[in-house]
């Protein structure tokens, strides 16, 4: 089953190589005795921000003079294979485009047999906390991202 | 922006009738000051279990001889309005499509001036916990979600 | 079973009287089918800021130029009864002593039947974020404090 | 200020040695900037079930034969330092006491210069799921107990 954000599912993982170790918490799983579903949403949060960290980009999110920030415009999850409490998890992140002021992040979840448990992409927008609106990269976030890119 | 689940913005937003107030609590706020992003599709869940709730289809997952749980495949979520400590918000669920073993909902958040902060889709498959598949909606569970569906 | 923070408990419980209504989210439970035991923590914290809220108190920590926050000194919790998803539970909020910068709150989750489900307690401190020091009560806080105290 | 569930800070502080290595999420902070404070109980639970793993305990509690679980019947929790989204923090857990069905817990948490953050405490009492009353230990668990305390 394909999903629409996905081409070659081999070419597609082949592309990841950033990932953060993510230990699936006690409080993470739901009385259905499995990982809530609205927790991988949790560890893309945790992917991005260290991936975007591991850019180089993070300190141009936390100068107040700026004052910018990144903002989550969309996120989606497929849900593949059930995940349990104490599983470790890879969760990896990669970019897949990059627009003037925003960035489309993919996602992979696989378990410790490398098998596939969620997949997923957003976009991030940078904003501008004093007015509201969006901010286009600068010459060197652009450096930083695309560096990134294969 | 248009979303691909919605053709019609307004035709979209009448169809939706349920729904539960939601009020945001002070540790779904993240240190960027608003709503952490995750936390919309826990209210989508929380949506979601009550809607099912209303139609009479819990009962059918909690009971223990048949061991069948609605299982959610995938769900995505778009941030239109940044979203604040204590905002009263109303979050609505409607079912936009029913298949075999599976239903699709969409999703809505609105402030107390009935503006939009985000939308959303997912679609939730059936399964049965003793073989892992999934499993087909019976006559009765048909005719549960068919009475919602204007 | 007596908790130090409670003398007489009818007494303890006579003394109540606001709270917030709470309803249990289904990622609030675990995969021991209740409520995870870290979710009461945050019901207290949703009924303490809702407290401070209908004391008057939250404009005091809103006030950018003042830069005072309330900050938790410590928390504790009894777990006295199991609570399960989607039960609709009270979580009372009081005052039980009032010091210089800080103020001590108890804390009472009752289920739909008056039943005790957890007790807690915690001291709340009030610092300057400037300059990371507690921060005296003024005045008028003191008398928006003592103001809701039987 | 010391708590009352510790005598002598140094002597307290060296008979831990069992810790799990935490790293702060960013959805684990709030709009206050910091660690929210629901999220060391959280932490705490982390290290307890580790612990228990640890020691071999665990395996009695997922023996759906015997159908014993572990139940938190209190926690507390002192915060002496505020953390910061990305801190690499280590929380320890000690066995403090041995009752007939419950073990008192203690809990402890440094940043990466092993300054304290928060310490803690709480009694867990192993239940029977079947009858709901507490369940005492079994010789062997109390091996396992006992094995892990200096």
């Amino acid at each position: 089953m394909l999903k629409s954000y996905i081409e070659n599912i081999e070419k597609w993982r082949e592309e990841f190589s950033f990932y953060v170790p993510i230990k699936v918490r006690f409080s993470d799983t739901d009385m259905y005795g499995h990982l809530n579903n609205t927790v991988p949403i949790v560890y893309f949060e945790q992917a991005r921000i260290d991936f975007f960290n591991h850019l180089g980009l993070m300190e141009d999110w936390t100068d107040q003079d700026v004052n910018n920030i990144p903002v989550v415009a969309d996120i989606q999850c497929d849900y593949l294979k059930q995940v349990y409490f104490n599983e470790p998890l890879k969760v990896y992140a990669k970019i897949a485009k990059i627009g003037s002021s925003s960035v489309d992040l993919h996602y992979l979840g696989v378990d410790h047999l490398e098998q596939i448990c969620f997949t997923g992409r957003g976009t991030i927008v940078q904003i501008n906390q004093n007015n509201g609106k969006s901010a286009s990269w600068t010459e060197k976030q652009l450096e930083k991202l695309s560096g990134s890119k294969k």
